[in-house]
């Protein structure tokens, strides 16, 4: 088999976490005439949504059956895609087949989540499979060139998403700057820990406390992935949440940059666009 | 007269907004043996707050008759110092003596805080007065060079706070990028629209529902100006409600650009900052 043009029966492993892209990237697969198996994340994945698919629950803490497993069905092609509950160590309850396996991660369990999703990755990759990122897999999950829906950023809009881009590129070396909000000509809010669905509610908040005016309706938002971020296990991602929230603020679109940044269902998302009266938009 | 060195008996007029600097640029001056003159901006500053200087209440539209009095008094210098409520233009209610500069205003109200004051410095040069920054006339009042109390920040600290003046370099060509927050290693939190005690309470927020973890107390807040930020007008500052938001949300100190952020009484604040168990540390 080979990647990322995956030929008409080709078997991958989906290791999938909480929320629609994983069930997104299946539905693509499966259209796509693939055997795809899922390993569903016990307590985040729904195994009944993944029609098509052969569906296994596990644990964290069973990653040594899942080795055997995959080995078993001669699948040598991972993707692992969705939302991960903060783990703690003792969550893990690992079984003995994994029990040898926890020096890779019991480290990085003190590095947070990205630390441990590399540690996967690199605990795949040392046992023989290749781990892809999903939009290897199935660019369409990605941010197109381009606008999603109907409405494009008009001169305004796109003079200040393009300088959130820069901002964002500035800020990169200093492993942040994922997102930014600028709105009235300037700068408004920069996301760090906090994630981007509270920068956007801290906006929210500013405008209604009139500590920040939107009049004009020309603020955006702007997501990009930080130079170095492994696209494979930790993509940037929007959904529908992303888009309420706002426009709930009074922002008039976002700016993605395209390829880059998860999207999951363009065309239902582009739709959520036009009826919100959003521009979402895929850049360069 | 000349400055910044002010000799004794020399003439200086504050136009002082509200909060304790320009009370405590005042009895610096006064120390020295300056005579003061300070023009109490109405409902902001306290008219009893300046022993040993002459005050006058006057409201933002009586600056025709404060022009006219500053000659009469034959003083050339002004300092403007302390904290403005944001002015709305019918809030000015100009006097007749006042309406013919309402060209200078009219435009600078739209655009913010910032440009108001830069717009209140060029209205004075252009009638002939000299505008000082606050740290000219009495150094004291910044951040000196060297920790303001007994503590130093540690290496892991200092490494973290040196990374945190970069990253505002870095934000300072898109206008922001006056304070950050770094801890456990990383950037967490960047400024924006919502001012350093807003992000000082995010931090503490993520730290509450642990999103964030603050166990080895490495935790330090940057604050630095802008690059080609008006000194004269817009310094950034810390005080003692600073040091106690961020003794509160588990950090272990502040790190200042020496000489460009105001502290005020320094004395107080490094026994504040001892008492709190702070490093406040003034860098080059």
């Amino acid at each position: 088999m080979t990647r990322p043009a995956g030929p008409a029966g080709a078997s991958v492993a989906l290791l999938a976490g909480g929320g629609d892209f994983p069930i997104d990237l299946t539905r693509i697969l499966v259209a796509r005439g693939e055997s795809v198996f899922v390993a569903a994340l016990d307590g985040v994945a729904d195994p009944q949504a993944f029609p098509g698919a052969e569906v296994r629950m596990m644990r964290l803490g069973q990653l040594g059956s899942l080795l055997d497993e995959l080995r078993r069905r001669r699948i040598g092609d991972i993707v692992m895609l969705g939302g991960l509950p903060r783990p703690s160590f003792g969550a893990l309850r690992p079984e003995l087949a994994t029990l040898k396996y926890l020096p890779y991660f019991a480290r990085a369990f003190r590095g947070g989540d990205d630390h441990l999703l590399r540690r996967v990755v690199r605990f795949f990759e040392d046992y023989g499979f290749r781990v892809h990122g999903p939009a290897e897999i199935a660019p369409e999950l990605a941010a197109p060139l381009g606008p999603l829906g109907s409405l494009r950023a008009n001169e305004v809009q796109r003079e200040l998403f393009l300088r959130g881009f820069s901002l964002l590129d500035a800020l990169s070396p200093f492993d942040i700057g994922q997102a930014a909000i600028l709105a009235d000509h300037r700068v408004v809010a920069v996301e760090a820990a906090e994630g981007t669905d509270e920068m956007i509610a801290r906006v929210a908040e500013l405008v209604a406390r009139r500590r920040l005016r939107l009049d004009k309706r020309d603020g955006v938002l702007v997501k990009a992935p930080k130079t170095g971020q492994d696209l494979r296990v930790d993509m940037p991602a929007i959904g529908p949440q992303t888009l309420h929230n706002i426009a709930r603020a009074g922002l008039s679109g976002i700016a993605l940059r395209a390829g880059q940044v998860l999207v999951g269902d363009r065309a239902g998302l582009g739709r959520l666009a036009d009826e919100l009266g959003l521009f979402v938009e895929g850049v360069a």
